[in-house]
């Protein structure tokens, strides 16, 4: 690996912020589950969350532009495993949902370990997860469509994050990464 | 039409913003083009701009949630007749490209008159966009991927417009729209 390629990862693994990320409950369509990846990788997501049997297999298609290799994509059997995980790790859980007791998304402090549930193209977010949630959030719309494409409405949620985080100073500082997960990286990625 | 869906129509009407746009220069994946003009809709972009001779056709194909309906979309043969358009409209034109020179999106006056031109999926934006644009903007992004998805950089973009802009007050207050614009929107919209 170049000097040059080491220190551009050395600086990514400085500023992934592992107290962040999103879960998607039966997203499936490549393209989505692939532009959402790379917004992971944008902000600073190490991690994602699918709970779907099949979800590495269903990265392929799209257009992940590699990000596949930068973010680890965690699949979980069902959505009360996957919540249990997230809690475990101390996250507030939101639940996207176009509800009117949905809050803005802006209202959301993200600078706290947050996971962002994300639902299913055609059905939504199912009732379990939202029965698991801690606050239900929305992107606020004044058109006439119900809805925003999924991988944009997950990627609004993650830039408001990665507004706050910037502010709060998050992205500055020692890498908050394991060792072994910094060694893992350099590995895979240094060495693709 | 019922008397609900009439006031539903009128009070999407007043809060279309004729002076947001965005114009799409060769993006031709049908579900990045659906979730653009999806993403209009929500945010109260009343007509979207594309380059690109068979645009309309394009759209059949995606995920467009019915939003074709309530957005219209203006092809353009070209990209110079396009920002010409736009700039006889008063607006500053924008260009997404990811260079150094380009600045921060959160930087830039949404309040103004703004079209905001994106890039094709694989090749982004033209040298010749470049060139007639009156600044270029980026999404910052820390990861290892060198780019979002297209239907994701315009989503966060027109999203920061529509801060900026209720912020301003811009979502009340009388129609924007011309009234046989309105007119028009009734009609087609509302008589499906
Ligand atoms: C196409 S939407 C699902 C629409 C479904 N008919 C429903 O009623 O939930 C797919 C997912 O995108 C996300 N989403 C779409 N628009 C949203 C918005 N305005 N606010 C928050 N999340 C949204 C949610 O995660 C949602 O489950
Ligand atoms: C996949 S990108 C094109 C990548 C292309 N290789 C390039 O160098 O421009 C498609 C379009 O999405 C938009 N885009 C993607 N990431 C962006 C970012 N971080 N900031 C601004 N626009 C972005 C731009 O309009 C770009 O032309």
């Amino acid at each position: 690996m170049s000097p040059e390629r080491f220190e551009r990862i050395q600086l990514m693994l400085s500023q992934r912020q592992p107290d962040l990320t999103v879960c998607m409950e039966g997203v499936h369509k490549p393209h989505n589950l692939s532009a959402i990846i790379r917004t992971c990788d944008a902000v600073g997501v190490s991690e994602a969350h699918v709970v779907w049997a099949d979800a590495q297999s269903k990265l392929s298609g799209g257009t992940a532009m590699g990000s596949q290799n930068w973010v680890q994509v965690k699949p979980h059997a069902n959505i009360a495993d996957a919540v249990a995980t997230l809690k475990s790790q101390g996250m507030q859980v939101l639940a996207t949902n176009l509800s009117e007791t949905a809050v803005d998304f802006r209202s959301i402090d993200y600078t706290k370990p947050t996971a962002v549930l994300m639902g299913q193209e055609k059905d939504g977010i199912s009732q379990e997860a939202l029965a698991l949630a801690d606050q239900d959030i929305i992107v606020p719309m004044v058109g006439m469509v119900q809805s925003l494409n999924v991988s944009v409405a997950s990627a609004l949620i993650m830039y408001e994050a990665q507004r706050q985080r910037e502010i709060a100073g998050m992205y500055q500082g020692p890498c908050r990464l394991s060792v072994e997960e910094q060694n893992r990286i350099l590995f895979e990625g240094g060495h693709p």
